[in-house]
């Protein structure tokens, strides 16, 4: 089971359009994978423009892009992908789209079995545990949280520190993420816009031009730089 | 049935601190009403705390407070409250904790009477149909969205358009209410902070230093200025 785990390949990110930094990091990360199955799921407007955004970053990249819809036979095209791309939007209608295709599990055991899986923001939170650290509304009314499990923490993409202009006497991120905590255990990691998370032989390492910040139940939040590993 | 709809008395606010013009309405919609039954259930810290907060409020503009605990014998605070105050904090904590308490039923009873209600953020959010437009994390896993529904309109506090601090890449409120209008067809009401909506006779009418804003799906959302009625 260890094992398992550790030969997980895993790269999240915050979904912004991808810099330069991120562009080369995705390019090592998978160009050895091609081509890349993507999942639009997430995606409540045009999910084939979206799908065509993406295989034009990949194909700069030098890689193929499949289109893997998750309400059009998606099995059969997830089997010809060497690895998988699961895109933002809302992260509810990702996961109870995913749900109902019942593609959670076949994600699953691909990933497990060494096929790198990348994560664009709702895709990032389907790798937690669950995806309560979303940002996004539950506009689906979803009534269950279980994600994909590939990493033991939970995500909160897009992560900002302070949000002067949003919402005042609303809460801070940090404040969610303390509540969050009040009821649940496992450590959340806030990934700002530009940072990635790499996983790989067991080890979450940051990369990218941004940082992540790394919450755990009843310690002060710290930062992880570029170039660092995530103390889990 | 009309009838009883007609005659709910509601006041939902964004929940920061209350600025005078916020204070004299709240004393001319409660102040026949007194001791107001304040419900500290959102709130994921020191519930006690936040109840001698409120109270001080309500002493000022010459009301009584009862505390409505949800974990303890809340049925017989309840008979004796005059009006009904829920406060804000995490939504979907407060949703669940009501839920566990069984005081939903009660409450809408109650204010279907007659007993007038009023909302701070979260305790808005409560009055719709269901929480889903809250602006919260379900940090607690709640899988059952329905609300109070004393009016036909989902809220979304602490409303604001534009938030170019925040989250770059991610979704702003428009984009999200957008979302919910995918898969939901009832209005939602933005209310800014400052800006509170007040309930009588049938009608809705803005009030404060602020504005609301309504969200129709496939229609152009419209600002709402204090003063004026909300078009439902």
């Amino acid at each position: 089971m260890a094992q398992a785990i550790n030969s997980l390949k895993v790269f999240l990110h915050s979904g912004g359009p991808l810099g330069e930094i991120a562009r080369k990091e995705l390019a090592k990360f998978a160009q050895d994978h091609s081509p890349v199955g993507f999942v639009s799921a997430a995606n409540l407007g045009d999910e084939k423009a979206y799908f065509r955004r993406i295989q034009g970053v990949l194909n700069e990249l030098r890689m193929e892009a499949l289109h893997i819809q998750w309400n059009r036979n998606p099995f059969k095209d997830l089997s010809k992908a060497r690895s998988i791309y699961v895109g933002g939007g809302n992260t509810y209608a990702l996961l109870m789209r995913l749900q109902k295709a019942r593609l959670l599990a076949p994600i699953r055991r691909l990933v497990q079995r060494g096929i790198p899986y990348i994560g664009s923001s709702a895709g990032s939170n389907l790798a937690g545990p669950t995806i309560l650290t979303t940002n996004d509304w539950n506009v689906v009314g979803l009534s269950q949280f279980k994600a994909l499990g590939l990493v033991s923490f939970n995500i909160n993409p897009h992560y900002k520190e302070t949000d002067p202009a949003m919402a005042p006497f609303s809460e801070t991120r940090d404040d969610r993420i303390r509540e969050y905590h009040v009821v649940n255990q496992n450590p959340v990691v806030g990934i700002e816009e530009g940072a990635m998370l790499i996983i790989e032989n067991g080890i979450v390492m940051v990369r990218g031009s941004s940082r992540a910040k790394l919450f755990c139940p009843g310690k002060n939040p710290v930062w992880i730089l570029p170039g660092e590993k995530v103390p889990l």
